[in-house]
This record gives C-alpha cells, structure tokens and sequence, in this order.
C-alpha cells in the first residue's frame, strides 16, 4: 500500500517521524500536508530511502540537482561523482536526465548512490530508444513510453516528471500565440512535435488513468511536467504557459482522489516583478500542490552565470510559495555541466532557498543566520567555518591570504570594525 | 560652477547630452531630475571624465566595485588591474578603499585609469595617519580629517563617503537596542568610538556646512554614509538603522539648499522579506536621493559566495527603488579581494541591476534578452557570444566541452528543443 493509503488506514510510514524531526514540526502537521495534498514524500514503496525528504507548505524549501549523461558525452563515474557532491553540499533530491549511454545501466548505480530521493523524465529513454532504432522522435510509440514508465518504477524511482499538459487543446494555445523562445521543455517539445505530426490527442493526457495505477502501485510521485514552460522572458506568463497550468491543477484533484501524491512544475525564465504574483497564481491554479520551479531565471543575456540568474527567481518565487526549486547550473545554456558546475548550482539553489526560508518564517531558519554572525562578531573563524554554508569552500577561501593577525582577515586588517 | 548652479543659470554641462543618450532619455529628463535631486551625476570639477554617469530615478541602475589595498596586502599594480577589469565588465563606478601603501600616490594612479566616477572614504586616510603617527584611532583630529577632505577634493576625487549620521543622538540608540553584530562599518566603527571615548558630537555632523563649502567648491557628490547599517540580518531595520536614515534624510534637505549633490548609502543584511518594504521606507526618509545600497546580503551564511547573497537581495532592492548597487565580490568577510573576486562580484551584480532594470521597465533593458533570445532560438552561437553579459567567459565556458553538431549544445545534442 502506498504511504496516503496506510495514513488513511491511520498507519503512519517511519518515515515521517524522521521527516518531522528534520522540519523541526509535528508529525501531525505533515499527516494532515499529505491528506490535503498540500505535502509530498518522493519515495517509491521498494526504496529503503536513507534521507527521505517532504516537500510542501510550511516546509523547509528543498532543492533538487539535475545530472545525466548527454549523447555527447557519457561517463558513469562522472555522474556518480555528481550524485555524491550534490548531496554532500546539500541537495534534497537529484533528477538522473541522462540520455546517453546504457540508461538503465546507469540509473540503477545512481540509484544505489543517492540517499535522497531520485526522479527521472521517463521520455528522453523513451525518445533515446525510438531514435536508436531508426526511426523519428514524431513515430514514438506510447506504448513504448507507458512500459518505460513501469519500468522505471519497478526500479525504485521515486518521482516522475512526466508532460500530461502538454495536449491539442494547450498546444493550439500555444500556436494561436506567438512566442520568441517557442517550446524549450525537452519533453514539452517531442509531445508538441508528436501531436502535430500525428493529429492525435496526447496519450499520457488522455490515459491519465493507466498512469495514476502505476503511479499508485510503486508509490511514485508524479511532477506534472510544464511543458510550456516560458524559456525567455518574453514569452512569460503566456496563454500557453497559464493555459497549461490549469490543466495540471484538474490532473493535480485526479491524482489526490485517486491517492497519488502529486506535485506540478512551474517555469523557467520570468522577469523579477511576475515571479510573486506567477507563485500566487499558479498555486491557486494547482490547488496548492507542491510547486516546482526550475529558475526562475531573470535575464536571458547572462548564460555562463546562471546558477546567479536562477537563484536571485528561486529566491524571490520560493518566498512566494514555491516549495522546491531545481537548481540550475553555470553550465545552463552552454554544455553539460561538470562537477565544478554541479557544486556551485547547488550552493546557489540552497542559498536561494535558506533566503526563502528566513523570508517564510520556516522554523530554525533564522536561528542558524544568527548564531553564525554572534562568531563572526565573536572573529572566531574556526566556528565561522564549521557553520558556513559550504565548510570547505570558506576554509580553501581564508587561507588565500593570511592576515597579519590572525584574529581579522586582510580586507581591513587592524581597522576591523568586529574588532574591540 | 558646479553642474547645478549652471543648470540653474540655463547653462547646461555636455555631459548631461552623452548620460541622456545613454539613458535612452531626453536631456529635459536628466535636467529636471538634477534640479530636483532625484538624479546625481557624480564629477569633480576637474576631471575630465571619459564615462560620466549619472544615478537616479528612472534611470538604469547603476553598480560599484570596491577595490583598494589594505595594511595586509599593498600592491598598486593588481589594483589598477582591478580598475580595468572592473569597468571593462560594467562598473558605472569605483571606489578606491584603499587603507595600506602610500594612499596618495594609489589614488592619484587610480584617478588616471578610472574612466568612470571614482569614489573615496577619507575617514580611512585620516585615520591612517593618526595611526601611523603612533595614535589611537580615538585621537584622530579632526581638522586632519578635514584637511584629508579638502585634498582629496582638489585632486579629482568625484563622489565622498562621509558618515555625518553616526552622531551622539543616533549611537544613544543605538547603545539603547541590542544588535548582534554592533557596528560593521569601518567609518561608522570609528566614529562611534570617538564620540564615546570624547563625549563629544561627530564633527562632520556639526560642521555640516563646512563640508557642504568643500563639497560645492569641487562639485564633489556627497555619498551620505550608513554607519549603522545592519551587518547581519537580526540587526536589519533596527532603530539606529533607522534613525541614522532619518538623519541623513535631513542633510539631504540642506545639501539640496547648498546646491550640492547628494545620494544616501543602504544596508548591508537584511531578510529578503524586509528589502522591498525597506527601500520604500528609505526612500522617503531621503526624499528620493539616489539610494546607494550595499547588497543587500540576504542571508549570513554563505560567506565565499556572498557575491550571490548580495545579488539576490540587490535584485530586490533595485526592483523596488534603489538606484546605485555596490557590489560585493566573493571574498567578503573573508579577505581582501583579488582579480577574480572583482570580476565576479562585477558580474553579479550586473545581473542584479540588469533584472531590476527590467522589472523597472527601464528604456532599452528588456531589448537586449529579446534580441539575445531571439539568436539562441536561431542557435547562433557567435550572436549569442557578443551579445552575452560576460561574452569573454560565454566562449572560454563554450569551448570546454564541444557538442558532435556545432548548432547545439553538449547538455541536449540531438534532442536540442530550439532545433526544428
């Protein structure tokens, strides 16, 4: 039985009292976010979840990593290391997006290596074989699709993005409106190209139902895939975008009824003074479910820093509401990112989300902010360094340049303003 | 003449024409916010500024790099590397802190290379001299300070910071409310001081119109110092914060009467919900001068990546009203920074400005991602390159990784969804 099934059963999983003690709150308020699907716990029923994570209100806002190998490069070892660095300095939980290589091989060791919870787009296998094979991404078989689903849920993935939104009526949205960026969802944009080429509805959208049982049956979280997703500002808060939004907050009340947890992902590039009205839109839009944000990014000139661009939107949307924002890489719009790439998305994407935090009120988030800055008051750098946000970083940094006294650093030396 | 009273007399400077154009705005516009005070162009009487700015209400936001030596590490060479990477990368301004060396002679060679407006803090040479003189920081004379003040006027120096807010009313209450931090500006830590161990009123406070002499005799801005500003976010809007703020609003009011120009510094830590209400507040206490703010960081943690903190909460503060950002590089509370560090604090903060300017539907700001956004759906990786906020790290990041098909990138090769 999945974990709403047993809480309705008044059986509560073990692994909500860990979840409740990490969220410094009740068990009880996380039984009654995941009754109202206001709370989400990514973990598929055969995975033994060393770091579970809840996402949802009220919760400390969690960040995810991206990795995955690419068809232009592949290396397992990389990705593993990726795996590792992302949950050392911090990631709630990794999307595994590779597309190439031996995908299967390769999900399996990441899902040994990563004690928190691991999600996947189940169309790049789906596309990655159909194109292997010869043909074109618009002769993808569904069926295909819907067994590469079970089977990565069989695996023990323990959530799914999956672009249900993305059909005849949201994607004549999308024609009748003119965009710059056009679709920039990998899945949003096989799905767009399918449909048209083939004049049929979306079957992920119009066999919901077949997905909501295998969902229930592993106990995976679905991420209803925004597809439409803006990927300029210009083409932000568009019909299409909003049009889709509302489709997945009517496929957000199908999966609570049908005891499926469920959480919707939100955009992408959007300008600075959209991002707080879209959160508060676009939750009332998904009934409040678990939002997703990739980004937001707030200018599209400045690929090479857009770890920067995504954390200034993710800070600003998860204050707004967002519950769980994907970091995005320096990488972004350039190449693959490597493992330099992967640790400096995640400290910007946690950054983001401990601003957030403090802004939301989440319990125990301002009290770290303050017991650092009594060391720093205090110049004891050794505690300066056990409490920073990346240890490592802070200590590699401080020893680039010694100050005459040890006590202050070399940017005022003996004019230290900290100093009695 | 200073800029002003020749303004007042029809007379208008020829710089105003290049900054309108600049601006995309007409030279009635930049005129009538000069006269009001809501816009400040920071040159001295004598320098022949190559890029004059200006800084202000409805124009691009503008940023600072801090560079400068200090008494742990001297060395001229690396700071006028940091002048020239600095403003090849968009500074609107520099300040030159500079507190070891002979500082004369540094900011003599800085003026040279600044092609943009150069800022100081006299107070540092001042009290470098009482030290180096065998003095305590609390004997500093301040007719030595006044001196300092004058001389640097004379040499060219464009805009001052001089905290004229840290006086006996303020530091009364800020003895009277319990901060974390205290003080954590190096001027406003002097200043404190001073007043306590002499029990005395701040002289630049008291001898305001003297200043305003010098000030008007060079048609040096005046940056009016927050000595108080918070340095962590538990210390933000506190009541020596704000009473600093209503302080400076007055002396705003008689440097106006003075005809000399004058804009106000900001915090420093804030909790990301507290910057939005923050400006707004500010901005009236000053009666709408430019705000110059320092970050605002908004958390405490991250100390090594601070150049984000500051980014995010600049974003914000910009949006809302602030028109000047001082950068802050990734070295901050840490040491002194180096090359990098200024190239990065640079960027980041241009980022900052640039989201702000485009939720401030500032002229010709959301142009630029349009047009950017338009060659990355092209795939014209060239255009993308020239047009990108740092195009020098946009090609060195492209390179590092090369796709099978130049016309997309490693991340997605063949399933790239700009491609048709």
């Amino acid at each position: 039985m999945t974990i709403i099934e047993r809480l309705k059963n008044k059986d509560i999983d073990p692994c909500i009292e860990k979840i409740a003690k990490q969220e410094k709150t009740t068990v009880e308020f996380i039984v009654a976010g995941l009754l109202s699907g206001e709370i989400v716990i990514a973990k598929n029923i055969s995975r033994d979840l060393k770091s579970p994570r809840a996402f949802g209100k009220g919760l400390s806002t969690k960040i995810n990593a991206n990795i995955g190998t690419s068809n232009d490069h592949v290396c397992l070892e990389e990705e593993l290391k990726k795996v590792e660095a992302a949950v050392r300095l911090g990631a709630d939980a990794v999307m595994d997006l590779s597309t190439g290589g031996e995908l299967a091989q390769i999900r399996k060791d990441i899902l040994v290596n990563c004690p928190v919870p691991l999600g996947t787009v189940p169309i790049y296998q789906a596309v990655k074989e159909t194109v292997d094979s010869g043909k074109k991404i618009t002769d993808l078989d569904f069926e295909l699709l819907f067994e590469v689903i079970e089977q990565q849920a069989a695996e023990g993935v323990d959530f799914m993005t999956i672009h249900f939104g993305v059909n005849r009526a949201t994607t004549s949205v999308l024609a009748r409106n003119k965009r710059i960026a056009g679709v920039v969802s990998r899945g949003g944009s096989f799905l767009n190209k399918w449909i048209e080429k083939n004049n049929r509805e979306n079957p992920l959208y119009e066999e919901f139902d077949r997905l909501l049982k295998i969902a229930k049956k592993y106990d995976v979280t679905l991420s209803l895939g925004d597809g439409l997703r803006p990927g300029c500002l210009a083409d932000a808060s568009d019909a299409a975008q909003m049009a889709e939004l509302a489709v997945l907050g009517e496929l957000v009340l199908r999966s609570r009824k049908a005891d499926v947890q469920v959480m919707v992902e939100g955009p992408g590039h959007m300008p600075l003074d959209q991002i707080q009205p879209h959160v508060i839109i676009a939750k009332r839009l998904i009934h409040n479910a678990p939002y997703y944000v990739l980004g937001p990014l707030v200018t599209d000139v400045a690929a090479g820093y857009d770890h920067i661009t995504s954390a200034i939107g993710g800070a600003i949307a998860a204050s707004a509401g967002a519950d769980f924002l994907c970091y995005v890489t320096p990488a972004e719009h350039i190449r693959l990112p490597g493992i330099e790439d992967v640790k400096n998305g995640v400290v910007a994407s946690r950054i983001a989300a401990h601003a957030a935090d403090i802004a939301k009120k989440v319990p125990g988030a301002r009290e770290w902010d303050d017991a650092f800055s009594r060391n720093r008051k205090a110049l004891d750098w050794n505690k300066q360094q056990e409490m920073a946000l990346d240890s490592e970083h802070f200590a590699s940094e401080r020893k680039l340049m010694k100050p005459q006294d040890e006590h202050v650093c070399t940017m005022c030396g003996k004019y230290c303003a900290m100093k009695d």
